[in-house]
């Protein structure tokens, strides 16, 4: 009898953290590579003789600081962007500790656990794509649901990664039942706040966008009040 | 006599590993970040007032869904791209998960080994290129043979590493001719898949491309029917 | 009582290492590979039948130094932008050694610390933006402010980091308290320079850049003089 | 006496090693992502209604391989960048393989030989762009003279970091005064063939550039005949 190569794949730990790591640091790059701030040119032509003859600051700084608020204005009609931005960022950190806190608990892996991981790292791969749409196209409640289902493609794959590798025996010794709980429990309520953000775009869109970023702030920050970091 | 560099070049396997993983990281990646949706402005600018005063859903509810159309219409338009960049992520998954099987049987590398893993990694650097002339070029059967040209350079440097590894008695001690034929057989199945899906664009580009997903696909989920689990 | 998620979470320092240096990688290539250099056409031009007959360089030599000098000229005009982009280079390669210096001190890793390296590797990630936002606006002190408060969150997240590490007993046993002082010293160092630097700009911002690029080419070169090398 | 952070600092080979795959990773792939090839849209047009009614191969044959020919008139009008692009890709695999021999034959780091190894990696991320510059400055000598530059600046690092790591004791007990004599030996040999290359552009540049391709294809497929293999 012929030995399938689907028994002997994907057995290295190792190497698909290695993969986990480089794609997690690429799409947390990108995200941010993306930001492209421009100054507007008419506002900041009128200051040319400023550019031109580069004066210190002490000498006329009235109009100094007018200039300095051109950059300042792009700053702030930049800001809903940046918020995405960081919501994602925070998304990408959150995810990143989740499967390095699941992987530290395998044993080995075997083939179908790594294509549970394979399609979770898909998901990261594409939340700088559904970021990006977000942030385009802030007025369709659309491109927030396209987000939503990438947040909960990635909550699924690790839920049933972790149930996969109790259930296939991947896990070691010094992995206890209450470890693959907390696990899984977490997933499962912040999978509940997402989706409830999510619909809060009946009301309105931007309602959202500052609901999960709380969501998400509270994930990184764990602040000490129980029912708050406990979640 | 004078030490040959070449003898003493190239010999890490845990190096290799990890080029391997940033490479396949950043393709990965890439790929996805190459998609750039573009919704219609002519069209949802019929829906301005909208968004200028953003309703909560329940107003208008009838207007609001007619705007949200405009989004998913760009979606449907763009969901050929889509399959083209899923079929190739799908092929990143598979061939990373052979290079890492293969490279998880041998015990050390040598120059020659390094080579060939090299110009397998150029290959997978060229994915994302020949995928985006194919999702540019979809009309043209010259894209889908330079996509398949791509895809059998993997397979024979795969190959051609796996033959040379057993030859040069690289492989690990564990390694049994077993592994190495369940190995090499998969590549030889999976290249005729593609050969033939390749041929299929002499009727048509749309059946190919549907043809070499479907393959991917069963390579990824491995389904428990014998005679398409054992490829 | 419930496992609360947060304390099994994010306790592998070898992740973490790797995760961060796939950012650092992504940062240092993205700041070259965003450089584009173009030639001034209309100059080039006049010089076409040059590269249409392409001759040796013996044939008219004095014609064909002139047409060299085009390129030359872009490559001058680019000047300033190369110095940025020098800085930045220079500034990843001081933080990547300063944080893989105290990772290497550490004896595992929590939750908390997990987080604080997140948030440095934020700055990391932004830092292209910023270098590129400086590069497109050196006319504006705002720009460089942005790019200070980089380096400053870089400092301060190093820094917070050590401290904590060091009260939660984190550190292995032979980082001695004179190896972390060493480290925190250090960062306050620098970043009295930056500051410095910094307020240059109310005289010019040239001057502040200057004057960053020598403090960093000094934390890079480690000049064997006492009060350089000893900062 | 103060501790100088200077003397713990840049001590950890695996993360020199880690970040150096890293940066060669994205080089490369970075490299064939800048690729782009577009098929001329006025010739293409003329073929219009074979793609709007798309027939199999056999309905007109004639007329279908001469709608394909538009696609490969546009590859062959794309060799000369490809060329450059596979020059680049060899020579980023030779380094890469040059680096590797290197720190495997190292016992631990210091932070003068990190720097080292952080300016040759800055050559390494520099290599996209100055392949870029050549690629699309094909008729400049000059772009030619800085390719040149950035094959010098890696020559030149690797051979400090090998001279450097021997005098200050940084080599594994096992490296013998053979395999450090092979490796500077091997540099000081390709320096002089990339130097006569360079100057073979005082005839043409397509000269130079052939000449380092067949330099850098024998560097990668090192022929058994013994003066080319031994260089």
């Amino acid at each position: 009898m012929q030995l399938n190569y689907n028994r002997i794949a994907g057995q290295s730990l190792e190497r698909l953290a290695a993969l986990s790591d480089g794609i997690f640091a690429i799409a947390m790059t990108l995200l941010v590579f993306d930001l492209r701030l421009t100054i507007n040119p008419y506002q900041a032509a009128q200051f040319n003789f400023l550019t031109t003859n580069p004066y210190p600051l002490w000498i006329r700084p009235d109009l100094q600081f007018q200039y300095e608020r051109v950059f300042w204005d792009s700053i702030i009609a930049f800001a809903p962007h940046l918020l995405v931005y960081l919501m994602s960022f925070l998304t990408l950190g959150i995810f990143w500790l989740g499967q390095q806190t699941q992987l530290s608990q395998f044993e080995r892996s075997d083939r179908d656990l790594t294509w549970m991981h394979l399609i979770f790292l898909f998901g990261v791969s594409m939340l700088p794509f559904s970021t990006r749409l977000l942030a385009e196209n802030m007025n369709f409640r659309s491109a927030l649901i396209v987000y939503w289902l990438n947040l909960l493609l990635l909550g699924v794959m690790l839920y049933r990664s972790m149930r996969y590798a109790w259930n296939a025996q991947l896990v070691k010794a010094t992995t206890t039942p209450d470890m693959s709980t907390a696990t899984t429990r977490r997933i499962e309520n912040y999978q509940i706040l997402y989706a409830f953000g999510m619909l809060l775009c009946i009301v309105s869109i931007n309602w959202s966008i500052v609901f999960i970023v709380l969501v998400q702030l509270n994930a990184a920050i764990a602040p000490r009040v129980r029912w708050l970091g406990g979640l």
